[in-house]
């Protein structure tokens, strides 16, 4: 009798932990329970779909299914996990008829993923009104936008999807409007950067509506009324609704799986959970900050996968840890790139460290040299022991923003202090960087900066 | 009496030391001996300056006179040390018209530079055979652009500065011919690296030729006939010869301070001379090595930056040691860029290590989304520790291939194993990356390979 690996969930943690698997044991046999049909999609992806960059939503998938049954995963799509027995090491697998069968597992880990957050919002259920998190999600946002050809569209939430569907929608010749309850854009970056991506919206005719709570949606043919605090209210004639996610749990609660932070699955650092041969991964797990130093709810692809890679060669013996997450974040909105590491100056000072935030404003490359960019840079470190807290940047999408952010990821990673930054040998020419690449003129700025 | 600190040398080095020096002790006279009028010039921007991307050779100054001065240093310009006296504390500047006086000081840098390696071939002197350094040689080929309107050059050394004059004059509109006497060009990367370097410069209409040492350069009239071995031969109105860069360490060791690695000045991590009170940083020292552990001469101006600020810093009592090159280096060839950082497998196996070598190709960012381009990567490690060792790629410039050098860069100054970089939590979005960063899928590449 071959070792047996059950995954419930077939995204990003899901599918990495399989395949690790199978890289690691070849023998074991390893089963997918996936609810759709859409196994190892990249649902990050789906703003770019609907924006029409990519014309086949099959692209999105980060492989085919033919390309998982290779690897040796066998997948049951549509079908649901019912219920986990742990004393028994089985679960109740259900299909779309609703006939169950049993499953047995040596070890299982559990990458259910997160769902999307609903609003206390009245009308969110009327024809025209959309959560935007997994396919299905897109394919009657996508049916909507063909069918129905709304000129107009309602995008609740300011966060990374909201941004990511403006710009969509925008390219896709929709007049967008952009509310957000908070009193900036993009929220988890500090108000001055939240100011920039409003400008960059707002120059590509995005109306954005901020510190407004939606709290009503109404519907007459084809036009739906969206109202909310501060007496705001617009018509639309699609309605989008992106304020954030939670995990999805309820399955591992049910099973006596012990959850944390938000009602995510509690796990240690090798991804187990309280329960002996159940694993979890992903959007549905507390995530270990390697910053902060305790656990964080912080659902993202690129933890996904780590998470669910980790899981995947634990599951078959493997003894690995989980370095902790960052929160290293990118988005690009038309063209600008805004990305974030660590933790911002409120976020350091909530954990106990004493922070300093210092904003440079450099380019990102020699002036001389053609379409040199402007780049700002937020570096936050600690007074007392000249640590590397975190980094935030903003810049042109052809800037390096995102691989800066990196750099500054990979110090921090390494407990680097903010001066240390300037012994890094970083590469230079002209036309990409400068002597001293804007990571580190942002460090000297802050460390001249010190009171 | 106020601290006197002398410099020789108004580059990078010589002016990133007087600059730090000021900055942590305002108190101290700064006194800058310079041999030409361009303190402070950026002489990698030199090509871009004769390709007419940089239109105002002023342009190319870091920082004005003014400027300089305005942070307190003072410039002797036009001057040369003719002879420092270690005992006696005191240099010999000699002006323009040969006048002497000497000049006390209580620490001394020397930031001397490096000068253009002068290869054994017959008519180097003769007029149109230009080599290129400093900001007299970009006067003197402008000059000759300008006023000889040449239509055709030939480029002597296949190295950066050969890549980006051949970038440069082509699109000035000359036929340009490269001539390497090794078996590809840019042999700072690997062969295969050099052939792409080799076809992008071919699909630009440029001939290369290696494998050929040219021996001779005659002139008739305004043309320059050059010759080589392998019975090369080829008429042009412009040569260049750009084969290497040799340390300018002449003055140093007059006054007995010890070389090392190539006639280099021999330096401490505190860019301490054997000589008390005397310092040396830039192009003319060694370079203390992280991954070698050892000095080697890489003469290049962010080192120089570094070193620079480093000896600055300790002239003025300061304790900061330099924490090592990697060899870290990017270069942009047309649309493509080639960088590196770290060491090659040859250059791993020739210092100990047990070197293993794997290339990637992949996407820089999802394929789904436009324009994706693909990536090059090739990572050495140890096949004993698993230990980084060096890492090289080349793209397309949209590809943030630069930065992603830096991210190798920042995880081999930490002495990462290959299979950690996995565990750094870098930005993803689809339009920039993948869930795993190409850095991270080539480190996996690695790792499955591993014999």
């Amino acid at each position: 009798m071959s070792f047996k690996l059950v995954i419930i969930g077939g995204s990003d943690a899901g599918i990495s932990a399989g395949l690790r698997a199978k890289e690691l044991d070849p023998e074991c046999k390893v089963t997918l329970v996936v609810a759709d049909l859409f196994p190892n999609y990249s649902i990050c992806g789906i703003p770019f779909y609907l924006s029409g960059e990519v014309l086949n939503w099959r692209a999105l998938a980060h492989r085919t299914i033919e390309e998982l049954s290779e690897a040796g995963l066998s997948l049951l799509l549509e079908r649901r996990v019912q219920a986990i027995d742990p004393v028994h090491h089985r679960v109740t697998v259900v299909g779309e008829g609703g006939q169950a069968h049993s499953l047995p597992y040596d070890r299982l880990i559990i990458a259910t993923g997160a769902t999307s957050v609903h609003p206390p919002i009245v009308g969110l259920d009327l024809p025209g009104v959309y959560p935007l998190r997994f396919m299905a999600d897109a394919f009657a946002v996508q049916q909507h936008l063909e069918t129905r050809s709304p000129r107009s569209a309602v995008l609740i939430g300011g966060g990374y999807i909201g941004m990511e569907m403006a710009d969509a929608l925008t390219r896709r010749g929709l007049a967008v409007t952009v509310v957000e309850h908070a009193a900036s854009v993009l929220k988890t970056v500090d108000p001055g950067f939240g100011t920039r991506v409003r400008d960059e919206l707002q120059c590509h005719g995005i109306r954005v509506e901020t510190n407004v709570r939606v709290e009503r949606i109404e519907r007459e043919g084809t036009q739906l009324f969206v109202t909310g605090s501060n007496l705001f209210h617009t018509t639309a004639e699609l309605v989008l609704v992106g304020v954030g996610v939670e995990p999805n749990s309820q399955l591992a609660r049910v099973a006596e799986i012990e959850v944390g932070e938000r009602g995510a699955i509690r796990v240690t650092r090798k991804m187990e959970t309280n329960l002996p041969d159940i694993y979890a991964a992903g959007d549905c797990v507390e995530t270990w900050h390697r910053v902060l130093n305790h656990p964080t709810y912080l659902p993202l692809g690129s933890t996904a996968h780590k998470q669910g890679r980790i899981a995947g060669e634990n599951a078959v013996g493997g003894t690995r840890e989980f370095a902790g997450t960052l929160g290293t974040q990118v988005v690009k909105v038309f063209d600008l790139v805004i990305a974030r590491t660590g933790l911002r100056n409120e976020e350091a000072a909530r954990a106990g460290f004493d922070p300093f935030t210092v904003e440079t404003i450099t380019w990102d490359h020699k002036v001389y040299y053609p379409e040199a960019r402007e780049i700002k840079i937020r570096v936050t470190g600690d007074r007392k022991t000249g640590r590397l807290l975190g980094a935030q940047l903003l810049g042109h999408m052809h800037a390096e923003i995102a691989k800066r952010i990196d750099i500054f990821a990979t110090a921090l990673f390494h407990g680097m202090r903010v001066e240390e930054l300037n012994d890094l040998d970083l590469s230079y020419t002209p036309p990409l960087s400068n002597p001293w690449d804007p990571v580190q003129m942002s460090a000297q700025t802050w460390v001249k900066s010190l009171p």
